[in-house]
């Protein structure tokens, strides 16, 4: 059967027929498809992704991109067996492709779902509050997100495929990017399978994704300001493609995430005899395997108290030698090959070099033998654990990666030492801190933070729910300083915000709520006859306000409150105490002046209004005495509408801004006030 | 009289005799100093700051470094006539001066009140909130902000001698890095000089500044991973630095902020009947002299409805001819020189290049004749205006920046055409829309914001109290992408982060406890025989806890509390609503809610606590029948020592996080109260 040819897609067609290099199976050796030779037209791409992308983006807002990204998710999930299927050339496991396919398809998942949660339903992002400029509060500044009207390139590496692509594109489809795609050409034919499924769907504006199968030529010598560049890979590549001339004279963002040395530290309060000595034992084995090892978060140095490190070399070496590895599809093998032959070689290369002086604890001697059929043609590699006794004479264990299964272990005499150790990775993804003493785990991270992207903390209660040392999750920052590339991806809606651009913006209180979205104390309000709590969602605006009617506070308010509270706290009851605090005399509860208010804006029949949820950022900013005269604004601060969901009547977020003045117009308490309203059609 | 010698400062010592390069005053050309000609030693330097600063600065914590700030913001604006006096021969007016002297302390006092208002007293700062990771709460995931651990250096320019170091210093002090700065050579004499103040204030730790005048060497090729770079200057100069071979390799942050071709757009809503129509008039003509227009943020270009252009060109004509240049020492004189001969050989040559087949409305031509002794051989420049008919065309116009007292007016034909002529600036740090209609605001900025850093929306209204368009604020953004350096600076706490690490965490409760400083739900709580609210600040440490004594919520308690308030929502009063409501029966008011909880947790007799403030993150999670029965638990979560302030009793900040739940151990609420509590001392 002649191998496929992969092809690309740009500008809305798959493109490519004539085969270039050939792509084999990781297990056999056995083709598996063809990159294709025609070379591009970036300029057609850029353009399409400019002209058609960029404007069906943004014709929707965060929220139903948030939607669209959910809906991409679930077709993925139907649409899984067929990814996995595909990925078996590249050599892992099931378990291997899980992170790969799965852990792609619930990053996607999971930007629908924090988009959802924390966007507006429009397309700037108020990143507030406010801060007035001026005394009368006529000028006021802030800072709004917009998206940033270009084009996101992800060039990305060969053993995520999937994942590797998602977790880029999930919080750039969400900020409002059109984004082109460069995978790396071992596992191009993985990342062309989602694509495929991506365009069938259907379910995202045209020119929204574009693939490169192949060499992305002069794309970024295309690139314009507006653009951003994003790079996984290897170190070295990494700094050349971040010189390109044109991105550094346009300033064009480049996002790089490179593998590292990361680190795992036994902490010095372990013995053998904690729980936690045999979860550090575990978690550097299991990183040593999953994705044979070709996981830019493994843990490449294990940092182990001197006086255990023998103990720790024997049980590693214990548990390695009852790894079988060989073809996935052989019952029992828990590790894969690697990605290709050329991997192969260069692992073996690098492990020579870190050999070099050090103990070989387990290795290929150790009677590697994996199983399968025509494995001898596939690119497997023995678990390889190296031990150095003198971790700081030796610079290669700190700095050559050899990108398979492939650790070494060192020793250190006290937790400085520990430390200085992990900070000689010049900059990592990631380090595990296996301890059981929470002051340890502050003194530590407190100074490995500086040289790490994320840290985990392992113990005996953690272990029960870890997610792992190797797992970047979607709400946590991935990316570390240094050698780890110096940036930042994932960590929530963090990773949005590199795809959209920060703004300041100055202006009167008016201006700056038609800007943001978001009533602006001091900005022009509508006063109409209906009181804002009888609207629907669709007929509420930002600016709606109701000054309500007044309410003399008296000392029987303040009885029968403590009364019903059971609140009979000296400021509010004890005349000779209170006369001796800051207020000098007796004052209303703050809480009685938060009741007091909602009596007098709540409408009290049945309405549109369905529930308060909450409330934030209360504060009390002057007392309220007996005999002073309360009134209260609520205005519409916000709205977001986050689409009708079929478990729930149609329904939209509504926040007020409320101010409770006294009588002589002094602001005594501030707040914001959250509810879902109905919509009209309910 | 010899003139002096300036020196480094460099570990310690003010270090330089010998006169290299001659540095003359910008309005006679007398000589002021002259640079050094020993070369420095940078791998002493970086020693320095690493091994003497560093510890130093970490011995504080972000409250105390921030007290330092202000300490040193009182001293040097007791000693700003001594900078005042020096600055006067970089050729500005005392309001030129002004920004750079005393914009330079503002910050500096910005910064220590922003660090006192937002920061920890501790070196970490959570950048939470946590999120739960495993479905039993055993394994929690955050992010926390550490100091770097390397060194910030900076490269400034030479029109913000001051102001340009001390906006980058107030945020790397407050972040605890040691900086070393370089002045641009040409006005190196006023940073001297204000670096001089600095050491004899003796305010900081030593190590926390140095200084170099003259080359800064091979100091960029010695930087490592924590290192920090920023650049402030022309865009070609930061394109150079941006790829040294070192920072690249390393990851060094590079944060650039380059001048631009910034804009000014008077909208189409405004006719010369308009008070905007004046107001942008005169803050073209402001932003054109104000420092005799070698602002980075000055507007450039001026872009203006077709049909108002030459309104405007006579207004602007008319408006730049009355402005009197000289030496500012003369009676009247509103615009000083260029800060160099090498300067206006510079401007006039760009102003030839923009004069190319444009019309000149106002320049040198007009009788320029500067006032004063000596100006001939001072190196002023005449205001000049140009007019460009074709701005689409003309590419200069939108690329070439005469660093000078030079705008260029363009007209546009709709809005569109407006908004496409400021991008053409590919990016810019700041722009002005003129307009007083908030939907074209809205709609300007929603594009716009994508090529600036910041816009300044000015009308009658926000006119009042405008800080105008070329001034940065410290609470707000400063830098733009594209042309203008892609960098950040200021923007409030955001400028601090850039000199910490971002690091994600995880682990158990107890364990993100100890790291954060923050109380998370799940961990380890104490609780002893004394009350919370009965210990002083000193005492109370983060998870001291207590679980209160339960109350039954009752129908007698619904009524009373609707009396109290006011409040007879149907959910709490209308039994027949009510059984259609989503709750199905009656619930209690949440306000009734969190009053209870305060009288189930509140110690009436005076007792540290002074105050309860405010209260953040309200959330009813479940409703509360009648019949149910409640109770709270009461932890601190958070404690804030912000030293001890003359003008109230010693005190600190303390948060608690509230639950309160029901019979079934559900959460019906959650929140944080946020407190004063009284040091043991007072």
């Amino acid at each position: 059967m002649n191998s496929p040819t992969l092809q690309s897609y740009i500008a809305g067609r798959w493109v490519g027929q004539q085969p270039d290099k050939l792509l084999s199976s990781a297990l056999n050796g056995q083709p598996v498809a063809y990159t294709h030779a025609e070379r591009l037209d970036f300029a057609e791409s850029l353009h399409h992704a400019r002209s058609v992308g960029l404007p069906g983006l943004l014709a929707l807002d965060f929220q139903q991109r948030a939607a669209r990204l959910k809906a991409l998710a679930q077709y993925l999930m139907e649409h899984k067996e067929a990814l996995y299927a595909i990925s078996t050339h590249s050599g892992g496991t099931r378990a291997d492709n899980w992170i790969d396919v799965e852990g792609g398809i619930g990053t996607l998942y999971a930007y629908a779902s924090m988009g959802r949660r924390e966007l507006p339903s429009s397309n700037v992002v108020h990143e507030g509050p406010a801060q007035q400029l001026g005394k009368a509060g006529a000028f006021w500044g802030t800072h709004v997100l917009v998206p940033k009207r270009g084009v996101a390139v992800h060039i990305n590496a060969f053993n995520f495929p999937i994942w590797g692509m998602l977790e880029k594109f999930a919080p750039n489809f969400l900020a409002g990017m059109p984004a082109i795609v460069k995978p790396a050409s071992a596992t191009s034919y993985v990342a062309e399978a989602a694509v495929r499924l991506i365009a069938q769907s259907g379910l995202l504006p045209e020119g929204s994704l574009q693939l490169i199968v192949g060499s992305s030529g002069d794309l970024l010598d295309r690139l314009t300001e507006t653009d951003v560049v994003t790079f996984t890979g290897s170190a070295q590549t990494a700094a050349m493609l971040r010189v390109n001339a044109n991105l550094v004279a346009r300033s064009v963002p480049f996002n790089a995430e490179a593998d590292s040395l990361n680190c795992a530290i036994l902490a010095p309060d372990i013995t053998p005899d904690d729980a936690e000595f045999d979860l550090f034992v575990k978690e550097v084995a299991k990183e040593m395997c999953a994705k044979t090892g070709q996981k830019c978060t493994a843990i490449r140095r294990a940092i182990v108290p001197a006086h255990l490190i023998d103990a720790v070399a024997s049980k590693l070496r214990e548990r390695l030698s009852k790894i079988k590895v060989g073809d996935p599809a052989v019952d029992g093998v828990r590790m894969g090959a690697l990605a290709s032959k050329e991997q192969q070689r260069d692992v073996r290369e690098r492990v020579a070099q870190l050999a070099a002086g050090n103990e070989v604890i387990w290795g290929e001697r150790d009677g590697f033998a994996p199983v399968g059929e025509g494995v001898a043609e596939g690119a497997f590699f023995s678990p390889t654990l190296l031990l150095c006794r003198d971790a700081h004479a030796n610079a290669a264990v700190h700095d050559i990666e050899a990108f398979g299964p492939v650790s070494t272990l060192m020793p250190y005499a006290d937790l400085d030492e520990a430390l200085a150790l992990a900070a000689r990775g010049r900059g990592s993804l990631v380090g595990t801190i296996v301890t059981k003493t929470p002051a340890l785990a502050s003194q530590a991270v407190f100074h490995a933070a500086a040289f790490h992207g994320r840290l985990h903390v392992l113990d005996a209660e953690a272990a029960t729910e870890s997610t792992g040392h190797g797992s970047p999750l979607p709400m946590l920052k991935h990316g570390g300083p240094g050698r780890a590339g110096g940036g930042e991806e994932l960590g929530g809606i963090r990773a949005v915000k590199h795809y959209l651009q920060r703004c300041a913006v100055q202006g009167s209180p008016t201006m700056l709520t038609a800007i943001t979205g978001e009533y602006q104390r001091g900005a022009k309000v509508r006063e109409d006859a209906v009181h804002p709590f009888r609207k629907h969602f669709e007929d509420i605006e930002v600016g709606d306000s109701l000054l309500t009617h007044r309410r003399t506070v008296s000392e029987a308010d303040i009885v029968n409150f403590g009364g019903v509270s059971g609140d009979y706290f000296y400021m509010h009851f004890d005349e000779v105490a209170a006369k001796d605090s800051q207020f000098g005399q007796r004052i209303a509860h703050g809480y009685f002046v938060l009741s007091a208010a909602a009596g007098l804006f709540v409408s009290p029949a049945p309405g549109p209004v369905l529930a308060n949820y909450g409330l934030d950022t209360l504060r009390f900013v002057n007392p309220v005495a007996i005999g002073d005269t309360i009134q209260a604004r609520l205005t519409c601060k916000r709205r977001i509408d986050r689409g009708n969901r079929p478990d729930q009547p149609p329904q939209g977020v509504v926040a007020w801004d409320v101010q409770v003045m006294n009588q002589r117009g002094e602001l005594v308490a501030s707040y914001d006030i959250l509810t879902l309203v109905a919509k009209r059609s309910s």
